[in-house]
């Protein structure tokens, strides 16, 4: 059981640029930190969407890849330490107490969704707007998939 | 009355990039996510603070500023709408409400936010650590400035 905490700790730090500062945010606040992290994201992925079906801003668009690409990129494996898997006080969390056992399948989703956010920011750059419509897709699937996995309904 | 109202939106509106489909987003969801927004950049602070006063990681620092900047460019002013200046059943609000009454002075400090945050990423790029800890705490004025005149305590 402990072998399999450290594969995690080292799997999900893989992906996080994980410092020993990091690591000293308190259980409580690391829920709080991940919600608020993955929330940004939402609302930025919500814009896109809107822009993508209505009337289209390049620099709002571009903004909002950047952010999403920020979060993908700030290291958020550092948020999912050992105490972290169930809900502590007010802060809430529907991650899946599995999320802690499998850090290489963790990993590989977090470095998906920083891969396919990159990308977006690329075609958001490009202006080609087919372009952006797949990379906001293949974000949009990488979220589908963790979420899938390792979020409670 | 109505007046003050729209050079409010006006006023927020020129920083935020706003356009009408991110305007449909639900007053409880834009409580919700420009919370997550400013808790998403706090932890940001947080980890360049303790860089700055631990083991510095370049990356992590580029990385947080980075997601900083993405914040404070991402276009709160749309999550500032008329109907959100109150908590609305869970989604709980901080702000206080003259700040929809003071739409220039809350773009100047948006506008000081963005600019001072684009500052940090420089900053990190350059690894100049002087520099960064400079920079670090230029934002750390604009937020407190902010929460000093528009956060309820």
């Amino acid at each position: 059981m402990k072998k399999v905490t450290i594969t995690t700790i080292l799997g999900i730090a893989a992906l996080s640029l994980a410092s020993s500062a990091v690591a000293q945010v308190k259980p409580e606040e690391q829920i709080k930190f991940r919600k608020a992290a993955y929330s940004f994201a939402s609302w930025n992925m919500g814009k896109i969407k809107a822009n993508l079906e209505g009337t289209y801003d390049a620099a709002q668009v571009k903004a909002a890849a950047n952010a999403i690409a920020a979060v993908a990129s700030s290291g958020l494996g550092a948020l999912f330490s050992p105490g972290t898997e169930k809900s502590i006080g007010e802060q809430k969390t529907s991650v899946k107490p599995e999320l802690f056992q499998k850090g290489d399948v963790v990993a590989k989703m977090a470095g998906d969704f920083a891969a396919a956010s990159n990308e977006l920011v690329k075609a958001a750059d490009s202006g080609d707007v087919a372009a952006i419509k797949a990379a906001h897709g293949k974000v949009g699937t990488t979220c589908k998939s963790c979420h899938d996995e390792f979020k409670l309904r």
